[in-house]
């Protein structure tokens, strides 16, 4: 039998929807095939959410995944106890629990670096939170690059039939415009090569839109393609990487879609995100509730592995019993192959 | 029998694939049922068009839309009568080609204006080929605006499952994030409204995106939200309008094809036509080919009904026979709609 991957899972903000995800996901016997799957959260937040399911939660807790074991039925949970005997409310912005947020993912961190976990899976925290409790970052991939010491990294966002990585992300669009250079721009195209690797995809088709409407139809309104995105597109060509573009942004994914690339390199975050989550969200337009969120959110460049789920705390949901676990199931699935193909197991 | 309404289609480039399709749609005996079809264009263009479909055009030259008859078999054709005897080549820029192009558009703006067309639906034309020949702008939106002294229009694009209506098009990007005012974000609103009275929509609901990623996420990054588009929702709501806003742009989209919208406002141009294609468009993953590019452009505020093709001239297959007319029928379609409610027909 193949040795299964260790996986560190946090629980995200207690006050949103990660604590119900995490119950729910681990709930599935079949997540026990693949991983070893262990929380790293708060025995509080789980149980409550579990009660919100009309469930109890069968919590084990350890003291490091060293001793999990990886059976269906309880889950295994390194507790930090920051939240036990303490106020907190469903879908309240809390600095407290922005805090957890915070501590939950530093710690799944310091695991990966060590290798007592093969990869972090990150469930949602809440940014207001966690500044308000004096951790400044703009998001989970910012973190993950502060205390891993990684310099470049990109946000690739996948779902069953996309892929796109991103020159920028959680910036002002005006800022995204100037952070647009030829060198952010060819050091994505490379990080793209290299998640395709991670996942086993060899000599990847690499489709980089432009920035403008119509790429600046040939200069009418914008200069950024041909000043800063075609010289990258051309450096990445010379480097050996099947890179394409500028394309233009508005069919770009139609054609990704449709087979003619394993990936598309974004500009900047909705560019990318609109189309991913096209591709992979769906609505029951009767009660507006999201039947399938499948999207994963894997951060590339840093030592370690980190996929996530791809969406946010839903502090309107939170405490009800109706989140959806399977985008958290996709992002433990990724964290799976990523970890089989790095440390061959 | 309801009268049809009679309806001008202009041939857009002739160096493009306007006249394939206009010589494809106009094949089909089922759209004489709905309306009276005339082309404004050029009988050198559609003649070689459908010889690049391998058949030979029947063309029925008319001096006005009164001569139209509207049977099925021969295409009644306005020829301007400037390509007769000069040298053109498929998917080449030409001046000559802009400026025909563009001259489809202008008669056929005067016919609506008299009315003696109920609606004009345009073929597509070469943006650079156009300038080239001394006709300066960014489009057909702004040519229709001009010619028929209109100020505020609005560019709409629906799909079987979206509608979308833009604060801003054909600009680039850095001065997209200069327009969106609140000014301009609640005339869009109010277009939007506009918009679907025309489709005959009572009290439609209107979703409003924001500019930034997640909104700004309360100021995290970028103010627009709070700024100008806040107090547009605000403004239109006050005139009775079921508009709420600004939403994050990444899901709006989803959540509009769930149901919960009748159109979303975007802020710029990508914003819209992104998801718009991905809900219109398909590919073939073996051919590359587009299999559906089902999706029209409708332009709000005018005198005059005008919908459009909602893709550009495809020079690269222009001449080939394989151009896929589906858009221009949806566009005459949308056109028969707005004129049975404009014209009680």
């Amino acid at each position: 039998m193949l040795q299964r991957p260790m996986l560190a899972i946090t629980m995200g903000d207690p006050a949103g929807v990660g604590p119900e995800i995490a119950f729910k996901a681990l709930q599935d016997p079949k997540v026990y095939e693949d991983c070893i799957p262990v929380v790293v959260g708060e025995s509080a937040a789980l149980a409550r959410a579990a009660e919100a399911c009309g469930r109890q939660a069968d919590l084990r807790l350890v003291a490091s995944p060293k001793e999990a074991v990886g059976k269906p039925g309880a889950i295994e949970l390194i507790d930090l106890g920051l939240l036990a005997g303490k106020p907190w409310a469903w879908g309240q912005v809390d600095p407290l629990c922005g805090d957890i947020a915070f501590r939950c993912v530093e710690r799944a961190i310091q695991l990966a670096l060590k290798n007592e976990v093969h990869a972090v899976v990150t469930g949602p925290l809440n940014k207001e939170a966690m500044n308000l409790a004096g951790h400044h970052y703009a998001g989970h991939t910012e973190i993950f690059a502060a205390l891993t010491g990684t310099k470049q990294v990109g946000m690739l966002l996948t779902s069953p039939t996309l892929r796109v990585i991103h020159v920028t992300t959680h910036v002002a669009m005006r800022q995204a415009c100037d952070l647009v250079t030829t060198e952010r721009v060819l050091k994505t195209i490379r990080l793209a090569r290299q998640a395709m690797e991670m996942l086993g995809i060899e000599r990847p088709r690499i489709a980089v839109a432009g920035l403008n409407a119509h790429c600046s139809e040939n200069g009418l309104f914008g200069d950024e393609e041909e000043k800063w995105i075609a010289p990258a597109v051309r450096l990445a060509q010379g480097e050996g990487i099947l890179a394409e573009g500028p394309l233009p942004p508005d069919t770009v994914f139609v054609k990704a879609m449709g087979g003619q690339y394993d990936i598309v390199v974004a500009m900047y975050h909705d560019q990318g995100h609109i189309p991913l989550k096209l591709s992979g969200f769906k609505m029951d337009p009767a009660t507006g509730a999201f039947t399938s969120v499948s999207g994963v959110n894997t951060t590339i460049g840093l030592p370690i592995i980190r996929t996530s789920v791809d969406h946010g705390t839903a502090f309107d949901k939170a405490g009800k019993g109706v989140a959806n676990e399977e985008s958290l199931k996709d992002a433990m699935r990724m964290a799976v192959v990523m970890a089989r193909h790095k440390f061959s197991l």
